[in-house]
């Protein structure tokens, strides 16, 4: 039988092991990629593993999302970076060159490769037929160091482009479709694989577009095939030779088939505050913004921007609107030198920052209380921007230019202009003094700033846990609400006692204090619980509040493999009803923990109600018996320690 | 007698009063500035006043300092100024458009005018012979509302300039001559008025770097003559109808002479942490730095950054190095882009930011811990950067472009290369798109945001003030230190309770609080106390947390008025030795505050240690006055009260 494409790269990136659906696989990295918000834990791991060198082929750090330097912490934080990446043997992007997955899709990503990274935008480099998954700190870390990463290997659905997109309706917007039928949840243990005659329609900046953003569906990874384009792609940054074609065999098996015909597609918009509440331009036009934010990882290409500016050429943008633009890379800017776009962005009024992730993670640019934004971002979480009961609007550049110009939502379709006519250029100019190519250097100079703390030590997990439920939540819990972004909060993710003071403040501003009081309990939640990035600043802060076990309706995956590196132990209720009946304060309790088999039904006690029931263990047998240690990182440190003891 | 340029301008801007130097004179504003960080205090006055419509005949509002909009704040900020300007007709130039005082100085500043801004470095627009005088918030609503704002007219000194400046010397060195000549007291109550046939050798923007930070000795203003130079630079913006031949007659009579021969002078920096530690590059080059900013109102002219460009042309950053650059305005960045200047900055590894204030009053960029940072700002006064403990050089855009390049201090004559030809454009790009102009709208919508508070209230002055020393400090205490700036603490400037709490933390944290707890206090402190900045906040917060009296050495000229304003009693040591044998707790006693007249020596009693001494009151009569009130704020409130109550 033949192969999908993500089979395909997968074999190569396992040991002896099949890749039976759902069952445990470990994926050894060919590249790895970091950067700067998650990497501190990321190095603090790998110090206290004791690691010299990188083990992983090849490496990158990034530096794009702690860029404001409010004060000395995030400039502390580049300077240890910097020294970690020199001693480790890891390429830097200094900060201000660009936003990571960008510039990797730009200047490293490669067809056929699994590349590892800190963040849960990795499947960016999907648009050029890299597997890519995104992890937790710590299992980055791992990676870095050449171990595998652990995942159940997840479902394929193949999704089958039809037709050409048309004038105006860029692929932000085949996303936003996805999104729309598939929903937040729907892609969690599966793989998005892209066919049919539509994907040659599309550039690769399009495809990683595309991919980039399905993280939202909660899937473990997009990917396109690699073709025509994909050597054009790489030609243009100098890199035909790291291409090969790749796709999926014609007779391979999926396990789902969703069709989008590209043709009839139009202008899409994600509502506040959700990325999957999409609905037509057409449904909401004429609503008045206060704000637009074109940038992010998912849509500022040089195409992209090119597009804007040809929209706002010889306009002014509307004076009710703020209109804030961050490129991609600086790759991208000196593509919008070549030609007036750059100047016209300029001229309508644009504000332009450094290339960075800016805005989208709320570091900087926050909309004033009660104002529209409209954002070309992947993810529109409650409080992302920055301000608090925030009303964020998703969508793609032209619908967010021409609404730039209006002050209204505006179908971009309506300005009656043409759109640019983009072609990839031949080769876009030298790109290597983004770089610093470290070779490994044991001597490096390591200058670790005041805030960033040792990662917290955590005990085994108890053999009987009964405490009381701290928190009960509904569904579609962020990690934006267990470990806020935004400029205020980011500088001290490196610092967990600090952070964990404002962790779900935006639904409960006494969860900290009650939590640290009770110094041990639980948390009740709904579906998809951790859903967005991967920062397991959200898996730590519960855990160094007390929290010993989340019962949840679901997880997110990259979420769920982070609270077990960090021995938080997650049960999936049976029942709504179990959930339903569960009341803040009531004392619930879990026994033999130490004997925890995999796919054993675990029993829960609600010892203020006087009630029992069953939930689901969503674990391999090897994660449990991490957890029994209080966790992967705990499991990893034993491992360390013992193998020390013997040499 | 002939007449100085300062009083042939300034004769046009009083009422009936002559300039006898010392005297106290009102002046009225030709024009006004204001800029988002000092303006909400303005406006909110304005509110209580009650004023419908601008009465000031041209009044301008930029938006630069605080840009990076963590949360709402800002946002909300930027929201209220827009109202306000709509709604009482002022020019308005949106946020992102670029820096005040250079923007004011490219499209609106006029020879032979007064403009009243609030901030310190209005006199920037000295550059093409228009007086600028920086205010507080207060000051400057009196101005908008066409009331006359009040200083001492100053002495006047003549700065004749000689011969011409060499290749890689520019202006800022010019200023950081003078400042090495007379320390950053050395202009307090001065005007400094540059002539010579040097003047003719300099440039509308380089002789309006020498007037910007000509505030950093204190002085009162800074002024060139409108000569060729002007008309061409008037004409280079398409206003030529603004020019008006103006100069000093010939035997007009100057309080002091200094003269500065241009043709001498090196490459100079000034060393941390104040503007006047100037010393030659030649004495500190070797010194190893880890940040370069080259920014602010002072110096990211076209000019400045077309050589800065030049110098980085075809080279790198050093991999030690972080390199920041704020161009001045929009029209800048399109002057830029005209060449390939701009793309020559991005590729050798310039972070480019958007045109604002930026890291110059700390709003991002600051550096790392123990870091060195070489700028090209005016200030570099403790922790202004935002990092506590900073090391900040100021030096001129060629010293900082070249030591970017070689990670260490340089001296940019040593790079071997030539100096970029500058020559004034015969015209710059329309303009018009970067400003809103408002004629007035009484139906504007005012969005107040929750973080702008109403200003305190304050009483009378008690007839006797008997109160313990709440803290004493040295000399030089700067309105940073008073009113902390940075990027933590700009956005609650408009929050007195909030920006209270970290008031002189950086010299005694604990102040704050034994402030409060007292609820009533005095300060003692050494010269030139509150120099820097016109943020009136440093007056307020003090107020606010009790304090009545400042006893120090002597007084910054800006921060005496704002003083005034807000109803602290300012007091000046006679003797050294009465200064010397004060101890904090001592507790101190004024009395007959109700009583005191212009010119008198007041009796201070040292209750605690049984002792007495006289101070002098350096203040005219109409200011005591207004102290007994409590401060002009509660005069002008007390008048406008009784007026109403009269109609």
């Amino acid at each position: 039988m033949g192969l999908t494409l993500t089979e395909k790269i997968l074999q190569h990136a396992v040991k002896n092991e099949n890749l039976t659906r759902g069952s445990r696989i470990g994926l050894y990295a060919d590249q790895t990629l970091s950067h700067d918000l998650n990497v501190i834990m990321t190095y603090l791991a790998l110090e206290n593993m004791g690691l010299e060198k990188k083990k992983v082929p090849e490496a990158f750090q990034y530096v794009d999302h702690n860029m404001i330097q409010a004060d000395f912490k995030n400039a502390d934080d580049h300077r240890y970076i910097q020294g970690m990446a020199e001693k480790l043997g890891i390429t830097l992007a200094k900060s201000g060159s660009g936003i990571c997955h960008f510039m990797h899709l730009e200047h490293y990503a490669k067809p056929g490769k699994v590349l590892i990274g800190g963040d849960s935008h990795v499947p960016a480099c999907g648009g050029v037929g890299s597997f890519g998954l995104g992890v937790g700190g710590f299992d980055n870390a791992l990676a870095i160091a050449g171990e595998p990463v652990y995942i159940s290997m997840p479902k394929i659905v193949r999704v089958t482009l039809t037709g050409e997109l048309q004038p105006f309706v860029s692929a932000k917007n085949v996303v936003l479709e996805l999104l729309r039928r598939v929903g937040v949840k729907g892609g969690v243990g599966k793989v998005f694989e892209y066919s049919g005659e539509g994907v040659l329609t599309l550039n690769v900046s399009e495809r990683a577009t595309i991919t980039n953003m399905g993280t939202e569906t909660g899937a473990t990874s997009s990917l396109f095939p690699s073709d025509e384009e994909t050597l054009k792609w790489l030609k243009a940054f100098g890199r035909e030779e790291d291409y090969v074609p790749l796709s999926a065999d014609v007779d391979a098996r999926y396990d789902e088939d969703i069709y989008i015909d590209l043709t009839v597609l139009e202008p899409l918009i994600a509502l506040p505050s959700l990325p999957d509440k999409v609905v037509r331009v057409r449904e909401v036009e004429g609503t008045p913004i206060d704000q637009v934010m074109i940038g992010s990882c998912t849509n500022t290409s040089a195409q992209d921007l090119l597009q804007v500016a040809k929209i706002l050429e010889g306009m002014d943008v509307a004076s009710s609107v703020e209109l804030g633009i961050y490129p991609s890379s600086r790759t991208v800017i000196r593509e919008l030198l070549k030609s007036p776009a750059y100047r016209s962005l300029v001229t309508a009024g644009a504000r332009i920052f450094e290339p960075s992730c800016g805005g989208c993670n709320g570091c900087g640019f926050a909309p004033a209380t009660g104002a529209i934004s409209l954002r070309t971002t992947p993810r529109n979480f409650p409080g992302r921007s920055g301000t608090k009961n925030d009303q964020v609007y998703l969508t793609a550049p032209e619908t967010a230019a021409a609404s730039a110009l209006r002050g209204v939502i505006t179908d971009p379709r309506d300005l009656g202009k043409k759109p640019a006519v983009y072609t990839l250029p031949e080769r876009f100019d030298d790109h290597q003094k983004d770089y610093l190519h470290f070779p490994g250097n044991p001597q490096a100079q390591i200058i670790k700033g005041s805030n960033i703390t040792p990662i917290p030590e955590f005990g085994t997990l108890p053999d009987t846990v009964s405490l009381p439920v701290v928190l009960k939540t509904g569904d579609d819990i962020t990690t934006d609400i267990i470990c806020p972004a935004g400029a205020l909060y980011l500088p001290i993710r490196s610092n967990i006692p600090e952070i964990s003071k404002v962790s779900f403040h935006l639904v409960d501003p006494t969860f900290h204090d009650r939590a640290k009081a009770l110094q041990g309990s639980i948390l009740v939640t709904g579906a998809n619980y951790g859903q967005g990035s991967s920062r397991e600043q959200a898996a730590i802060i519960p855990r160094y509040l007390g929290i010993q076990a989340i019962l949840a309706k679901s997880f997110a995956r990259l979420h769920l493999a982070n609270l077990v590196n960090w021995g938080v132990l997650p049960l999936i209720f049976q029942k709504d009803q179990d959930y339903e009946a569960i009341l803040p304060q009531d004392v619930l309790q879990i026994e033999n923990t130490g004997e925890l088999q995999e796919g054993q039904l675990v029993l829960v006690r609600n010892l203020t109600q006087g009630t029992a029931f069953f939930v689901n263990l969503p674990l391999f047998q090897e994660d449990i018996d991490a957890l029994k240690h209080g966790g992967t990182v705990n499991a990893v440190k034993y491992k360390l320690q013992a193998e020390g003891a013997r040499a």
